[in-house]
């Protein structure tokens, strides 16, 4: 492991250097191998397919980690796209003058060594490698046991990609084991990685920060609310919350939480309730819910702060926008909220004192993605007041230097 | 403790809320208080130089430590230029819309609570705490013991100016104990405390990154180095290092190693060397440096890892701009570098490939300093490479937040 970090700090000094042409060709190599490798790809994951299956994995987890032709093919489109991205390196943040004449530039910069540790599905290989690469960061790459072989023949096609750009391989490495005293020594490595960006379940994120001797890009966990003011559009709110919940409900940007304004729950709510249901939600509620609905279940305290991940919602009557406010604040992750109102005033007031991450404006808390928010691709998302906050893009995987430009100044 | 970091976080929600003027009378009221109560601040002031002189601190140490009224009111200015300087809070970092009609901000927000660990310098409470209130943060202040009635007295003063602006008061505390235990609490109050800021010499930073489970933004030390590339003018080369080196040299950027090329070192090195053991220095070189001037100590290789903090500087003779970038990277703190030379050319590249926090052309590195840079004032210099790098003014005591506006989005 040792070995593996100073050849990743090493290969980073290079790319620290390096103008985006090599970095987008290498993306562009890689994106021909994988399409050019398929069969192999499939084969390597036949082997992890088999292996899960024999450990019992559920049918989720298998679905996760299966290799298509059709994933790989969308892992070769999102190398390009990547690689189509503007050049996060180099951009020049600000510009000043001083009254004695010096030139002051904030100019963003690769960030180093990026560690990441990740559970079952294959394609973060090539997401997280490409997102690094493209920022001129090496990266150190955990995938999970039930992945290996998957993942290493992807990274194999990664680090093709770097030779044949005239790159260093090392910019983009594997951690050669499944052993999990790994995962330990690269938390403890904190000369030769500057960031680790943990993806995977509550308790994977909560072992790596109580190990972690390095900062993390992270987020325990997506309590979202969806909350209904009393000047929603009826229509608005039910197509939101209906997509905000059920889309996806795997998605740390589901709604866990309805709040709802008590001037318009009895008339919004039945509907809304009725959609959830339809869809095959279970719906909680508290003792103002259930008059209006005597068929919902008694939510209890917990159900307040539960990131379900499932297709079941807490909904919660609120008596105006301060109540929510406030029940945010108790109960939210400060990872993504939503108002539902037409009254622009109420809008401004939620978005500026909801202190999440992200703060939506009539609509759905699954919008919260970097592919989404037009950032390309994320390698996460960061609930954290330092650095990064929201969809951890190319542009977050980088930090900034400052260039001073003179002609002999000295300081008095 | 625990209850320092509750109120903390309470008045850190408060503040995150306030718009700029109350924030801005804070720090004017304490400005006053501070004019006001000078003959108080003198008294409690001499109680800690007694104190000092019987446990026999340095004449340095208790220079460090005094107040006078000349420095009680630049203290009382730097909050009133604190105060006048532009709100980073609620400022639209980036605006972006997206093909489905959702319209995105990127928005500056207060980083929460800052936790700022110092020594005898009493002025740092005021700075500190001034700048943590205009970037809507919260600050826990924990003074060296060395200083604490001065600190007591000054903190006093800015909690009025908070109570008389309608503020909590406890958004500005200050540790009640000189406990060295307190601190080792405040690092573990991961809850409670979003960043530290460790300000002293290298054993508190040592020790403070060891223990801390929060993130802090610090420099070890600085190693800066300032490089006569063969096209330099003699004269800029000369004032410059003998500023970069002499002016004082007991801060982080001063020049610690001089790097020149071979090819001027016969020509330029003496009137440098002259001017600097002139004022005073002594002067350390390689065996080529030698040649040129019998007198030069002889430098050993940790030599070229030294912060010095003093008057000493080492001279090495390098080949040219590639060994000079080489001998940056090996044995440089990532502080900052400066390079003097005419050549544009040589300039682009050591501003780019020096991967320092800041990077100098023809100019003193004591010029790293968040005042000389417009930043109107700084709570320390961040070596680190996530969040803030350089000085960290009240832009970088900030973090952002993405707002998100709709019409009914729902995500496919």
């Amino acid at each position: 492991m040792a070995s593996i970090g100073k050849r990743a700090r090493q290969a980073a000094r290079v790319l620290a250097t390096t103008g985006r042409a090599p970095k987008d060709r290498a993306l562009q190599e890689a994106a021909s191998a994988l399409r050019r490798d398929m069969a192999f790809l499939l084969q390597e994951n036949a082997r992890d397919m088999e292996a899960g299956r024999e450990k019992g994995l559920s049918a989720a987890m298998l679905d996760r980690l299966e290799l298509t032709p059709a994933r790989i093919e969308a892992m070769a489109k999102g190398l390009e796209e990547i690689a189509a991205l503007p050049d996060p390196v180099g951009r020049v943040m600000a510009a000043w003058d001083r009254p004695n004449g010096l030139k002051l530039e904030r100019v963003s910069t690769p960030l180093g060594v990026v560690g990441v540790i990740y559970e079952s599905r294959p394609n973060v290989t090539a997401d997280a490698g490409a997102l690094c690469l493209k920022a001129g960061n090496a990266v150190i790459l955990r995938g999970g046991s039930e992945s290996f072989y998957s993942s290493r023949a992807i990274c194999a096609r990664l680090m093709e990609g770097l030779q044949t750009a005239g790159l260093p391989a090392d910019a983009i490495q594997m951690v050669p084991t499944t052993d999990r005293e790994a995962v330990g020594i690269m938390l403890s490595m904190s000369e030769d990685i500057d960031v680790i960006v943990p993806r995977g379940g509550r308790s994977l994120i909560e072992r790596i920060t109580a190990d972690s001797r390095i900062p993390l890009f992270k987020h325990l966990e997506g309590v979202c609310h969806t909350y209904v003011h009393a000047d929603a559009d009826p229509d608005k709110a039910r197509s939101v919350i209906l997509n905000a919940k059920m889309r996806r409900t795997g998605v740390c940007g589901a709604t866990e939480t309805i709040l709802i304004d008590r001037s318009v729950a009895e008339r919004l709510l039945p509907s809304i309730i009725h959609d959830l249901r339809a869809a095959g939600c279970e719906v909680r509620g508290d003792e103002l819910v259930e008059v209006i609905d005597p068929d919902v279940v008694p939510a209890t305290e917990e159900d307040w702060s539960t990131e379900y991940l499932d297709a079941i919602v807490a909904v919660r009557v609120v008596e105006g926008l301060d109540e929510a406010i406030g029940h945010i604040a108790r109960h939210s992750s400060s990872h993504t909220e939503a108002i539902i109102t037409e009254s622009a005033e109420a809008a401004e007031r939620f978005l500026n004192e909801v202190d999440s991450a992200i703060v939506m404006h009539n609509a759905s808390t699954q919008f919260a993605d970097g592919g989404e928010f037009g950032m390309g691709a994320e390698i996460g998302i960061s609930t954290g007041r330092l650095h990064a906050r929201g969809p951890v893009g190319v542009e977050q995987l980088t930090i900034f230097k400052y260039k001073v430009r003179g002609n002999g100044q000295v300081r008095p």
